[in-house]
């Protein structure tokens, strides 16, 4: 089914090659970010750019081509998994507290699924301050939680001029270090768990709509 | 007025020194927190063990032998800061939610003095599993917070039993970061910032007492 016989036939001056350029790179980052996950998931201090590239099949330096270090690889493989919560909540069609609900249980399943493969990306910056700039990791969790946090601030009646206060709060209780520490700590199914804590979200915004950020 | 020359005079086998050996592990200790504190606020990338030690009038390998990473060195500069809320908290004469103001106003004092020097530390567990296993940080972050928390536990009428998830979630909502960040974006006085923090985390409070944790 592959062109690539198809392209080197017709006289291409670049050498013959059974994948085009294009689909090496992305079947070569696609091997870094599940060697990366694995490493992490089994354990995380011997996840290092060497480990990750030979469990990828892939020369260190190929590895650092894509992900100029360790930091990137991993803060990529983190976009990754919040990229399937985004399309995950674009796909729900619930109200209220429901879906605020659905969003966060599936957030907990990715974070306990991924394990310490979530915890250990960081940034000096604040998450209003990322979010002011547009930051790509800030984008994503406002495109993942957005509706959810707006549909509970409704019901809650906080001013929609809250939202960015709503979300860097929704962003610092459920980080997913917490999360797992909550998983590991609290003995109940997780279903009761994310009901308490959507309430416990939802006391805090009913907090917030009595402040009078910003 | 010191008494090594006694000392030296004294036919120790000792060699003679102006300072008693605990005395220079006191002040090198201290000077190594201190030359921390500057270095990380001036410019945290620039805070490396060998820039601290000279800062410091030390040796590398002096600073090495104190403490074994740079890491350890700031786990201990954010102790000794904790400690000063610690002493302040206990000083207070205070009830209701005024002490839960007073006492998170002096944090948020703490960390924006401190600025990014407060932000690099980070664990890979949780709080609460560092608090059950009786961590130093959280214990002492449990000593700052503890009765402030319970006060406003008690009005919000949240059992007791919850005081662990409660702390916890103080710690997510209101660590270094976060403020600094709030402190950053938000323009209004402290005075206000912590008047809707206190009634943020009040919410919060009010979320958990309808939950059933742990």
């Amino acid at each position: 089914m592959s062109t690539a016989p198809a392209a080197a036939a017709s006289g291409s001056p670049a050498p013959a090659r059974r994948r085009g350029p294009r689909q090496d790179v992305a079947r070569n980052k696609a091997a870094l970010l599940a060697a990366t996950g694995e490493l992490l998931r089994d354990d995380p201090d011997s996840a290092t750019m060497p480990a990750i590239a030979a469990r990828a099949g892939l020369s260190v330096a190929t590895a650092y081509r894509y992900y100029p270090s360790l930091d990137e690889l991993h803060r990529e493989y983190l976009l990754n998994v919040l990229d399937q919560l985004v399309h995950y909540a674009a796909t729900l069609d619930l109200d209220g507290a429901d879906l605020f609900e659905a969003v966060l249980g599936k957030w907990f399943e990715l974070v306990v699924s991924h394990g310490p493969a979530m915890v250990l990306v960081r940034s000096r910056e604040g998450f209003l301050t990322r979010l002011a700039r547009g930051e790509r990791h800030a984008r994503i969790i406002d495109a993942a939680w957005g509706p959810a946090i707006r549909e509970l601030m409704r019901i809650e009646d906080a001013d929609e001029t809250l939202y960015d206060y709503a979300l860097a709060t929704c962003n610092a209780l459920f980080n997913s270090r917490e999360l797992l520490d909550l998983h590991t700590v609290a003995r109940r199914a997780p279903s009761h768990i994310i009901r308490d804590l959507t309430e416990t979200y939802r006391g805090t915004l009913r907090g917030i709509a009595r402040t009078t950020y910003p």
